[in-house]
């Protein structure tokens, strides 16, 4: 997604931006020097902010501006403080807040994805103990299912005490509680909570009592011989949005007051919360739900007026989790486990008989240690992937002809790479050496021949197989190389005689050496010094029969700068 | 606070009430119902409702009302279930909801107060580790100075890796994050996070970029002989108040719209959360605070109109952190600790040399885990101080002539609660028996005697002083013990027979033997036989010279019904 349009508007105050694909967006001068991604502002150990709001001037203005040649990135300068930094057109698109929103409160983020029993039922997220444990990829599928349906379904679980816990430090860290690290949910004689009965359950989420609640519960069957107690679980987002649309005034009442949960049931607690039953952020995302009959405490939030249509509400609400039509069912046997989103699943259980035993245990844990993991996973799973797509273009593809030079592409940037080892230069500037050219190798128009006669404008190409899988200075190389040939050819007099005959004609197809403005401007891209080394070597790598470490030698390498690997 | 006032209204779906105060309140029929607390529908052992709303008619009317003689309850009849059940005149008080309630946003709960330096400065709560480990009292203190000012300060801590964990378990659990049980704040060469070094940090609140948030964290210090480093903390709620006052747009703002934060400072974490800066509940109460200049991330979800306003009320928000005039300052010496409520109050640092060390060690825990165990403190002290002023008031005034009777108060008490013993009553009743003329050693009155012309109400006064410390049925015996000697009167023909002097001159005072309809209220009350019970015992209880266990001899068994002993 490159950028077209720079403007400086507002004198200053403002900087208007478009993409190619035809999105324009506004961004503050302020927002822009608070938010610069730069060595300076930001720490690049651990990306945290270096700077406070108060050491930016509020009349911190953009005096200059540059779109790189390529539309990839833009330059801006501020003032008071001339700070200078660059953006990357992919950074500013995803972050851009000059955007329409959401009017209707109750949405989600659109990786939620609401249920009920006709399309859930036959699909419940299952996978069994042993594949989360070892498979990288069946604990985030089982991660996102948790994250997207807010449950899911575990088999094979080893029908141990306390085992459980090992789930959740799969993924994150168990909540303790009152309860203990974990509880047993049997049938007791005096119980001090009544899901240690064999009653039914109605549809809940646990601890609502609790502030903050325990985002995750997960419960695992130990022993199941008793008639009945099976569980069900319904989706609260889906109760929540079916509220919005039969009864609108209802939603905003649940959403609108506060609802208040309670529980002293043993002499140890006396747990208190005051939070709505439909939880919205001020922007009206939908953010959690609570329900909980028999912790619920007197609601005395509502003003007198509203209560009726509160009461209504939350009957309807309650009808809803007692529909078989939202209910998805299924029945615990040893070694089975189910987790739920408790800000958003309702869980649910019928009576059992009295003969026979059924012996749960339950372990609460939190939701952002989850996402977190997911997102690690994910990054994990991407760059192992990133790394196998490489090997597997290099096989695939490596033995062609490079721009009717006297080596293969293969041989090309292997003998780049080579020649920035053997220089001392660091990882990043050897993988860059490594895959300049890999955009011949992935883009549609291959590489070049004598007979080409138009840009395949293939670092572009590369910059975009390796943007986010590699660290920008990497990417920057690639992005440039090319640019650093036009450079290298208007600033040193002599450089255009080094080059090869397909370079010179391919040189002709970039553009020919740069004006004095292009080279200002490349001289602008903090990684132009190092695409200019990669250049070098890029010339260099051309000679036959040279004999060079494959590409086996760099994985390791290539491995250690993956990003999230 | 007695109800004087009982009507029903809107055919049945509204009951009004009255107290003695003058205060008038409206309760729903159906609210009624769902908050009955008789054992069908609260569980008399863990107090969770037993009903589900669905079980409760929509339609649910009061058909019948009636405060009991004293006003200390009211009983209340309901259709179509025909569901009988009775409120305290208290219960319902505490619980009424046809009330005022605050229009403005940002208000908090009456024991949350707000504070500056000027007002904190020169007392800091402050205690030391071995008071508030042996001493429940002194820990009950510091854990509402947390409650109420959300800090404080303790001393005398071992200077032991891992102890601060000793302290979370003194109130409530350790959150484990990915920073472990608990984590090393040092000063590091490659850091994870901007807390390992020397530098200065402003104010902030910890983990904004998790969600749900620690809501409190402990920071102890092990080491220190560094220059600098002094530790400061900001009451966040005051921010917001100054914030509402000086910038009313600007704190609509920061608590219109989400913030977002984020951390992904090692490979093995990506934690992201999108709440506002100032988040208020649905009912405009101040929830909690978030700043955190450090992982702040872009601000994606204020509208591009609203930003520029955003930022001013953001950046004067910082400003208020970092005015010398909010903070309160201290410095920490190897055996410190502070703690504070992480949604509420921001702490700082200090830049410090890097000569000397600094070694902290820092921990999570949750605000509800403390208040439960503050609760569940104040419940026991109040109970053993409720113990000690019985035995008090015995001591001091059981020599007092009781009623000209030939015994004194104590013996006529241990008298009764002696016959009770000796008919194997339960020791809620024994209780009741040895406590009913408690109204008559603590009211202005004092006891009767014969030339008394008014009606003391001293079961009135009895009920006021055992209320809340024993349980309901006891209370009902006390309350209604002289209704059960005129109710006797009434329905037995020979009991007036067995009254002594004193008690048929202040039977004429309490108002002779019930009418029918009294008769008929007073059968109504769930406890009344045990009145009954105790009444025959507080007759017989007025033997001179009788030998019976002293008061020493009930203390256990008063004790142990003492309610949160």
């Amino acid at each position: 997604m490159s950028l077209t349009v720079a403007d400086v508007v507002d004198g200053g105050r403002v900087l208007r931006l478009s993409w190619a694909n035809g999105t324009t967006a506004r961004f503050h001068a302020e927002w822009l020097r608070d938010n610069a991604l730069d060595p300076s502002t930001r720490s690049p150990v651990n990306g945290q902010r270096l700077l406070t709001i108060d050491q930016i001037p509020a009349d911190t203005v953009v005096t200059a501006v540059g779109i790189t040649g390529d539309g990839g990135a833009v330059a801006v300068t501020f003032e008071p403080q001339t700070h200078r930094t660059v953006f990357s057109a992919e950074w500013l698109f995803a972050h851009r807040y000059d955007v329409a929103r959401v009017d209707e409160p109750g949405w989600t983020r659109p990786d939620v994805e609401r249920w009920d029993n006709q399309s859930m039922q036959h699909r419940i997220p299952t996978a069994t103990f042993d594949d989360i444990s070892t498979d990288r990829a069946a604990l985030a599928d089982w991660l996102e299912a948790v994250d997207r349906y807010g449950f899911a379904v575990l088999h094979g679980m080893p029908t141990e005490s306390g085992r459980l816990c090992d789930v959740a430090e799969l993924f994150g860290y168990v909540r303790v509680t009152n309860y203990g690290r974990w509880f047993d949910v049997k049938a007791e004689v005096n119980p001090t909570n009544l899901a240690y009965t064999n009653l039914g359950l109605q549809g809940h989420t646990d601890n609502p009592y609790r502030d903050p609640v325990p985002t995750l519960q997960l419960l695992a069957c130990l022993e199941n011989t008793v008639d009945g107690g099976s569980s069900s679980v319904v989706d609260g987002f889906a109760c929540a949005a079916r509220l919005q649309q039969e009864d609108p005034r209802g939603f905003a009442l649940l959403a609108g007051h506060p609802a208040r949960f309670e529980y002293a049931g043993s002499a140890d607690v006396q747990l208190q919360a005051k939070r709505p039953v439909i939880e919205l952020g001020p922007d009206g995302e939908l953010l959690a739900v609570r329900f909980n009959n028999r912790s619920a405490a007197p609601f005395v939030d509502v003003p007198f007026d509203d209560m009726p249509a509160y009461l209504a509400a939350y009957r309807r609400f309650s009808s809803y989790i007692d529909d078989p039509a939202m209910q998805v069912t299924f029945t615990l046997r040893p070694g089975d486990l189910f987790i739920v989103d408790n800000t958003r699943v309702f869980h649910a259980r019928q009576a059992f008989s009295g003969s026979g035993s059924r012996w749960l245990q339950g372990c609460y844990a939190d939701i952002d240690g989850l996402r977190s993991t997911l997102a690690v996973l994910r990054r994990g799973l991407a760059a192992d992937a990133f790394v196998g797509r490489i090997v597997d273009v290099f096989e695939r593809r490596g033995a062609e002809e490079y721009l009717g030079e006297d080596v293969t592409m293969a041989e090309h940037m292997l003998q780049s790479a080579a020649l920035a080892n053997a220089e001392g230069a660091d990882p990043e500037l050897v993988v860059a050496a490594l895959l300049h050219d890999i955009g011949h190798f992935t883009g549609e128009f291959g590489t070049y021949s004598p007979e080409t006669t138009i840009d395949h404008r293939h670092e572009w190409e590369g910059t975009r197989v390796l943007t986010g899988y590699l660290p920008p200075r990497v990417v920057d190389c690639v992005r440039l190389h090319v640019a650093a040939k036009r450079y290298l050819c208007a600033v040193e007099s002599d450089y255009f005689a080094k080059l090869s005959a397909a370079s010179v004609h391919t040189l002709e197809l970039q553009g020919g050496p740069m004006s004095a403005d292009e080279v200002a401007a490349f001289e602008a891209e903090p990684h132009h010094l190092d695409a200019v080394r990669v250049r070098r070597w890029d010339e260099g790598g051309k000679a036959a029969g040279r004999d060079v470490p494959p590409l086996n030698h760099y994985l390791p390498l290539l491995s250690g700068l993956v990003l999230g690997a």
